[in-house]
């Protein structure tokens, strides 16, 4: 409090009420002299004793509203070289041979690379882009990084694969970025106990690769690229969740390092615990804002013994979903339930990167698994059934590994397969790609409403959705001077979304992109919560500010 | 900071610099003379000036650890009476003919009816005991009454059914009691989109009579009595864990109501999400720390459709431990692999309480669900196969749904049949139930040596075990003149399942009695930030004080 009312200089009163508000900044304890110091402290008291009662009153808030919250102040110039210095000494202290060049890095070529990413939504303005690229070797470098950013003030933008999609890692603060995507080792392997720790650069393909040697799965399988420590960050999930859950139910614990360096474990590797509360799931899904994750112990699974793989296309959307939801009422687990809409479907066909042509219908893509083939062979059939009394026009199933492989080829190359098919009109053309989940029953309306709204505005779209979970995909091609076009319908997606009670970004994140539309699904209170635990586990605001919920109100920009 | 100074009138330094740390209250803007008062300010700055930098350094801290908090100040006879007043005003308002001590009630009987429990491993001190139980009807009365509490400071011990076992409804601070088992309404069914909206005085039984109407299932299962809120507030599971998951995998959302009175909605309900932080996940395992929690959206599943028990002794838990971990290394999920101790089946065998004679080993109790009918018998054909290659002495199947009932009938009279085996030789016998989880492969080692240790020290004690999760529970028997040596060879089994890389507790949670194992499992700077979180959401300390952590430095009881 005396701190800001002596750095505004002029009195700006609006300015000093609200700086008042913040509550970070408390004083130190005087460790010498505490008489006299608290004599002075006695003094201002008696000027200030009439704000007692409203000060108790003023105390005993829940939430943390924006307007009661003062822009942060970042390091100046002369502050981030003083820390980059001091980062450099630490660096030095550890490997004296190292060439820094490849620890700290400032030339525009790398600062380019950590600023954007032709998928992202959701681009920086000019300027927005990090000063230096940090690549930190350990977790006790991380924390010696933080401790430093932390007194320094200097705005941190963690990264690891930057497959983000919602300009997650947009350096809207002119600081650093710590990239971590050197730390990608594997630490240990527990084979019996189903789990695994690695570092958090490590990429979940690579992880894959390595697993099914052990015939093990971590089954979170986002896009191409993503490494662990942002798929925690941004609670990631793709086709497997449906059976296995979402991120945050599959990782047993995790290593972070807090906004002033703090290095913290959250849990043991046991498979379940009540032990205090969840700060696995305060992190994952948290973006980067509270800590900066380094380590992740996995929840493992064993393969199942046999997969197969049936794709069952439908007359309409909504055939798709009755089929599912039969599936689902007979008590069946499969272990993926994908749909791909019409235009998808023909968008493949036309890449040819798939071996075969396909009915160019709503099509579902399944993932059949089971410990022996008699069990899989009666799922199998029973689900050619159910598919076929809500209107199937066909049924392909693979009966070895290399059909198998196949069948689910058409399902990987759909992003990939609609880029190329844009590109045919407009080599210039842009992808949108944004997600929504809705309660599963509210999914085909969902769907069919937003195919419109999308071709109505005279924009080609296709659709993919993890229809297991109500969590839809729309790849939506634009030119570059469409941008705005591309937009509205996206809004109008996750608005619809919204209205049939279902969220904004079912695996993809808040960002940049989705702030306000998260305002809206979970209203003002819920995110005045959510800035509460922020600003007081990082009262600088140093970690990937302006991401998931406004925290300065100068700060303005739509998305 | 001005107001702690006045408080303490002679000025005890310590104390003033322990409260000078605490960062809850902030003062309130003048919203007039807002430039005389700026003077006053700037007056105190100056004198105030020299702890710019510090303040500035103390202001960046990420944890917030105990012995930089000043003791909570509560309500006083008078104040508590103020806000008695104040509430009873409220429910007057909601219902002008209602009779008030069924609302409001301070009799004995109803004091120690929410004091403790037969079960409770912790019991409270004499004058541990709610000074006033409230019965609010709505989430709205819950946030009036909270508004109140808050407002006087008036600690709030948060109820539903009871059945939790640590010490979790404790009244360390002679508080009231807010009793919400009269809001026990099922608000909203979803059967297509698999979800339930429920108020959370509902009981996990009467909600599981209530689905399996609709051939759905919650899948928690804890303790007979226990209701959602509590559920959730202790992320409680049960059985039918290690196919389902626990409780905060299971919920899509949460109205709570926060310590000042807000009342949030932590999520729409699809059932897949990424907006935001996760509250659903922050509230769930909080034990009434951090909010009431009164009405919940919870994930359903379709009933298996036909689902099977079979009951597999074995020579030895290692035997039984390897044939459970030959299930899972061959792909299979069963719905539920319970273990039961020798002791154990003993126990059952002397309740008579079951309509056969078990064979007196370590025994499987597994659930095999399916949709059809060779789909289950080729899982069972398996399992039998794979037990016998572990030293299965036996296999009972069941093959009606009787039969299933019948089987799973032994498995559920586990704990009476333990205390009945009690009181035959004790009729005053005590019970202390714990549990534990460690990594899977750790747990045979870890029940052996617990039943080891147990025996050793001269006490009667049955193991049940969650053995796909790795969690384990001990009935240990004790008289009432043996509680230290219960209370020994309990925290024995803590320590040992913490340095198996496990937690001091897999479902039933920390309350007062784990405190201390909490912090020897997750380390200070964890629960530092735990305390941090706590004490902004929660600035007056008045929810649940004293359980997880350490809210008060001068608060010392070990349990």
């Amino acid at each position: 409090m005396f701190r800001l009312v002596r750095r505004l200089g002029p009195l700006k009163p609006t300015t000093l009420l609200k700086s008042r508000f913040y509550s970070g900044a408390q004083p130190k304890p005087p460790n010498t002299d505490i008489l006299i110091k608290s004599l002075i402290f006695t003094a201002g008291s008696i000027v200030g004793g009439y704000l007692y009662s409203s000060e108790v009153q003023q105390s005993t808030k829940s939430t943390l509203p924006i307007d009661q919250v003062t822009s942060p102040e970042y390091a100046n110039k002369e502050q981030l070289a003083q820390a980059i210095e001091a980062v450099k000494k630490v660096f030095r202290k550890n490997t004296p041979d190292y060439d820094e060049s490849l620890i700290i890095n400032s030339s525009q070529e790398d600062k380019d690379s950590h600023s954007d990413t032709y998928f992202n939504s959701y681009h920086p303005e000019p300027n927005e882009e990090p000063q230096y690229v940090i690549y930190p070797r350990s977790t006790e470098e991380v924390s010696e990084v933080l401790k430093i950013c932390n007194k320094y003030k200097v705005p941190v933008v963690p990264i690891t694969g930057k497959s983000s999609l919602e300009g997650h890692f947009i350096n809207t603060r002119r600081g650093v970025c710590i990239d971590i995507s050197l730390m990608d080792e594997v630490i240990e392997l527990n084979q019996q106990d189903l789990d695994i720790k690695v570092q958090a650069g490590l990429g979940w393909e690579t992880l894959a690769d390595y697993l099914s040697e052990y015939n093990l799965l971590f089954p979170i399988d986002p896009g191409p690229g993503a490494s662990i420590g942002g798929i925690c960050a941004n609670n990631a999930s793709g086709t497997n969740a449906s059976r296995y859950g979402e991120c945050y139910k599959n990782v047993l614990s995790l290593t972070v390092v807090l906004a002033d360096g703090t290095i913290i474990k959250t849990k043991n590797r046991p498979r379940k615990s009540s032990a205090g509360y969840n700060l696995n799931s305060l992190f994952i899904g948290s973006e980067g804002t509270l800590g900066i994750i380094t380590e992740a112990t996995l929840k493992l699974y064993v393969k199942p013994k046999i997969e197969r793989v049936a794709v069952v296309p439908f007359k309409s959307i909504q055939d798709a979903a009755n089929s599912v939801n039969s599936y689902l009422l007979n008590g069946m687990q499969l272990n993926a339930i994908e749909l791909l809409d019409d235009k998808m479907m023909s968008c493949i066909n036309a890449s040819g990167e798939t071996s075969r042509k396909w009915t160019e219908a709503p099509t579902l893509f399944l993932k059949i698994g089971g410990s022996n083939d008699k069990v899989v062979q009666s799922t199998v059939d029973q689900v050619k059934t159910l598919s076929s009394q809500h209107n199937s026009i066909d049924f392909q199933f693979a009966r070895n590994d290399e059909e198998t492989e196949e069948l689910w080829s058409a399902r990987k190359v759909a992003l990939w397969s609609t880029i190329n098919q844009g590109r045919v009109t407009d080599p210039s053309i842009k992808l949108w790609t944004t997600d929504a989940a809705v309660p599963i029953s509210k999914l085909p309306q969902f769907l069919e409403e937003t195919k419109e709204d999308i071709a109505n505005n005279g924009l080609e779209n296709t659709l993919v959705a993890h229809i297991g979970d109500g969590n839809a995909h729309s790849f939506i091609l634009y030119k570059p001077d469409q941008y705005k076009l591309a937009e509205k319908v996206v809004d109008n997606m996750v608005r619809r979304a919204i209205a049939y009670e279902g969220t904004c970004t079912g695996e993809h994140g808040v960002g940049l992109g989705k702030r306000q539309f998260l305002l809206e699904e979970v209203g003002g209170d819920a995110v005045d919560l959510m800035r509460n635990i922020k600003l007081h586990l990082d009262p600088s605001r140093i970690l990937n500010p302006d991401k998931i919920f406004q925290i300065d109100p100068k700060e303005s920009r739509s998305h």
